[in-house]
């Protein structure tokens, strides 16, 4: 097994987590690895030049991944900054590693051992929220939830919950009707299609539910309904991974945190869950390789 | 001390949690009861009984509290659809106690020993949120919440966080104007006014630190931005509690579920800490009676 890290923005706290990483006698044990990055301390930088480094550390690893090199990248946080100030036209990872892979639809999904969130909708004003939402990134987000679950955790009978968008659910209509005009009719298409799912569900009731046990990840209409409650319990080891790629993704959940770079003071928690994680998702794809195709009616062939 | 305790609709669970919860040795130490209701089992019910007889009881707990036969109420679960039934106005206890008192505005806080949320917008749709928002709606809650937490608490100094409205608290204007439009504007408002504040904050981020112990209590935007976090922690022992009325008044944090009626098996956990906290509101304010008037500049009178 051999994972790939990147070491993110040469001036952010990637280096640090990184090399705390690397020496904890539980990630040395998981897997061999390679990090796609320099010796930051031996070059003077400025935003522009992060901004280059950045994307040049992430190019050499996605073409290993695909190239089959690594099992799996794992991302060090970079700079939005400093990748506008070098003329790039990506926000971030997610988007970048979309368009070189060419994969349509991408799902952000933040992971932990008793909670998985994946969000139809990320980064907007929340007023967009209502508008943005639609039964076809509904369905998408589902489906590559579903079978990621399927791929990289070996959940041969994922079950699946999408939240509502609104408080009680809407309460048959009486507090909203996005219940009833977009999230059910892109349940009932789904469920035809042999998905099993819950929803929608009550919003301040489901991640208890799923934290229990109930479900194996909760589909979310904008990003603060999945992510107050997932960071209200993993603030410092959440993972962020991006499913709908043709390789494996994950990063720490947190940024460059320019404010504490060098103070020696950066946890790596993060960092280290999303290597184990990405390890564990190498495994669980590999040990199902050859086993094709995925879907909600290929249990018995998984099996 | 002396606690009224309200039966909401004799349909609902409310008879057997009151009772369960008055046999708890513990609940017995704290304080003496009223109960204003009736032996239920011992007549016929339908709809429109159920909710004349819901609103009967409530009069008579409020005009004792009012004159001060009781320190305070509690009031296990009504119907919202047996009180149209028998033609009330009221769509819950909120709407009936504020009328009655005349208060003008009352804010709906979630309580629990380690994180307390109170709302500025309540049951609507969530597309409606950013257009209901106003500076002085948030300042009537902030002030509420700060003046409950010296008052019912007796938190000296409340260290009060505002929660933005939009992801990453608007990134400067980039996902969501409300924050330079109406939250910061408030906050400053607030803030020549004496009172310290925390905000707007990060939602992702807020509630675990008010959870850790930053903050006493957090003020929401809306519905699920405080109950999700709330009850991701506390899903049985939650309390709800109305303030800004001139009586104390806590409810549990569930409805009358008919579905479990009669089979004995509701949970009096949420009662039993609504009328624990009533009892510590009520204690709280006592020891500071004569002691007025407060504010947010008044620590040394009140110390």
């Amino acid at each position: 097994m051999k994972i790939g890290i990147t070491m993110g923005d040469p001036k952010g706290i990637g280096p640090e987590v990184i090399s705390k990483a690397l020496r904890d006698p539980r990630v040395k044990s998981w897997a061999d690895y390679v990090v796609y990055g320099e010796d930051v301390a031996a070059k003077e930088w400025n935003a522009e030049t992060c901004g280059h480094a950045s994307i040049s550390y992430l190019e050499k690893a996605l073409q290993d991944a695909i190239d089959g090199k690594i099992d799996a990248m794992v991302t060090a946080p970079i700079s939005k900054a400093h990748l506008q100030k070098a003329a790039y036209p990506w926000p971030g990872h997610t988007e970048f590693l979309a368009e070189r892979t060419g994969s349509q639809k991408v799902v952000m999904m933040m992971a932990a051992p008793q909670l998985k969130v994946s969000l139809v909708t990320i980064h907007m004003p929340l007023k967009e929220v209502p508008k943005q939402i639609s039964e076809e990134k509904i369905i998408d987000t589902v489906r590559i939830t579903f079978d990621s679950l399927q791929q990289y955790w070996r959940i041969l009978n994922p079950r699946v919950a999408v939240c509502a968008l609104n408080p009680h659910a809407g309460e048959e209509g009486l507090l909203g009707d996005e219940e009833i005009r977009v999230i059910q009719p892109a349940l009932e298409k789904l469920r035809r299609q042999g998905y099993q799912l819950e929803g929608p569900c009550v919003p301040d009731a489901v991640f208890h539910q799923a934290y229990e046990g109930e479900f194996d990840a909760v589909v979310c209409m904008y990003h603060d309904q999945g992510l107050i409650p997932f960071k209200m319990l993993y603030f410092q080891e959440g993972v962020n991974v991006t499913l709908g790629l043709p390789i494996i993704r994950t990063s720490p959940d947190h940024g460059t945190a320019f404010d504490i770079v060098g103070k020696g003071v950066a946890n790596p928690s993060s960092m280290i869950a999303a290597i184990e994680l990405a390890v564990e998702m190498a495994k669980k794809r590999d040990s199902l390789r050859g086993v094709k195709p995925f879907g909600p009616r290929d249990d018995e062939e998984i099996e």
